[in-house]
C-alpha cells in the first residue's frame, strides 16, 4: 500500500471539474512515477476533520506517512524533493525551480485568480476594479511572454514542477480565453498539457467526480 | 564580506515605504542572525539586468554566492533551510512551515493584494467585483482568526518564517484597517511586529529610502 494519500472532494459541480487543485498534485505524482492513492472528503458537509487537515476548508491535502501537507504549492515542493523528475538536484536548479514555483503561486496567480473568478461569476467587467485586474494580468502575462518566447521550459532546459504549476495557473485564465494576446504563454501551455502525465491526471480527476454523479 | 546580497530599489515614493518586499527578507535575515549587505537597483529606469535577475521587474532578489533567487517567498524558504531560527529542522516542522508559507503567499495573499490595491488606488469599492474581493478576504480572515485564536504562533509553538510571512501579508491589509473585525489576526500581527528583528528591518528599510531622498 502506498504511503502517499491525496485527498480531494468526493464531488464538485460541473464548472470547476478539470480545475480542482488535486489535478496539479496528480500530475506531479504521475510525472514522478510515485505510487499514491486518492481519498475523498465531503464537498457539501465540511466538518472539523476537514478543517484540521486543511485550515481553509479546501482541497487538496497530502498525507505522506505521518506528515500532512496542505496547499497544492507546498505539496508540489515536498514531492519535488523526492523526485529528480520534478526538480534538478543541484543547488542552482533547485533555487531556480523554487523561485519560479513561488512566481507562479504569487506574482502570476495573484491577478489570474480574481480575473478568472470575476468571469466565473459572470460579472460585467466594466468597474474600475475589474479594469485594474485586467491591467495587472496583462502586465504579468506580458512578462511571461517575454520569458517564454525563447525557452521551451522555465528552468534548466527541461520540464520541472515549476512548468507544471505555471501551466496549471495559466489554465484557469485560458479557460476564459485570457491568453489570446500572449502567444508564447499559449504555446507553453499547449506543450505542458500535451504531456501524458497531465492527460492522465485530467482524465482521472474527471472520472473521480463523474463516479460521484452515478453513485 | 558577506555572501548574501539583498537587492532592493534605490528609492520608492512615500506611500509604499515600509511595505516594500525587501522588508520581509531583512526581517528573516535579522531573525537568523545571518550577515548580509543591501544593494540597490534603479526604481525609475529598470534595465535588462534588472529583468534578468527579477523577471517581473520587481524587487527583491537575493544573491547567495553563485545562486540568485527572486520572489520574496522563495528567498524566505531558501533562508529557512540555512537557519533553525526560521524553521524547525524535523520533518514535521518543515512540512508545516512549508504549508503555512504557501498558505500566506497564495490562499491569504490572493484576496489581500487586490483588496489593498483597490484602496491604495482610492477606488470607490461599490462595484460587484470589489464586494466579491471583500467577501473573499473576509472568508480567509475568518479562518485565520479561528486558527490564531488559540495559538501564539502557527507552527510548533514557536516563531517561524511562516509567522513572519503571514504577518507581513496581513500588514498590507492592516494599513487600511482591514483587520478591525478579526481580533486574533490583529493580536497575532502585534506580537509578530513587536519582535526586535522586525523593528530593525523596518527601520533599515525606511532609512534606505530616506537616504535616497537626501542624495
Amino acid at each position: 500500500m502506498s504511503d502517499l494519500i491525496l485527498t480531494t472532494y468526493d464531488w464538485v459541480p460541473e464548472m470547476p471539474r478539470g480545475l480542482v487543485r488535486d489535478l496539479r498534485v496528480r500530475w506531479a505524482l504521475e510525472e514522478a512515477g510515485l505510487p499514491y492513492r486518492v481519498e475523498s472528503t465531503p464537498f457539501r458537509d465540511r466538518g472539523p476533520e476537514h478543517f484540521a487537515a486543511q485550515p481553509f476548508g479546501q482541497v487538496p491535502w497530502l498525507t505522506d506517512g505521518d506528515l500532512t501537507l496542505f496547499e497544492s504549492g507546498a505539496i508540489l515542493l515536498h514531492l519535488a524533493d523526492k523526485s529528480p523528475a520534478l526538480m534538478p538536484q543541484d543547488a542552482r536548479g533547485r533555487a531556480e525551480v523554487l523561485s519560479w514555483v513561488i512566481a507562479a503561486l504569487n506574482s502570476v496567480d495573484l491577478p489570474c485568480q480574481p480575473w478568472s473568478l470575476f468571469r466565473f461569476m459572470g460579472l460585467p467587467g466594466e468597474a474600475p476594479e475589474a479594469k485594474m485586474i485586467d491591467k495587472f494580468l496583462k502586465a504579468r502575462l506580458d512578462r511571461m511572454d517575454a520569458v517564454l518566447v525563447d525557452r521551451e521550459w522555465l528552468v534548466a532546459g527541461r520540464f520541472t514542477v515549476a512548468d507544471l504549476l505555471m501551466a496549471d495557473v495559466m489554465r484557469q485564465v485560458d479557460r476564459f480565453d485570457g491568453l489570446s494576446g500572449h502567444a508564447a504563454c499559449r504555446d507553453f501551455l499547449a506543450r505542458a498539457t500535451a504531456r501524458p502525465a497531465f492527460e492522465k491526471a485530467h482524465r482521472d480527476q474527471m472520472a473521480h467526480f463523474a463516479a460521484a454523479d452515478v453513485a
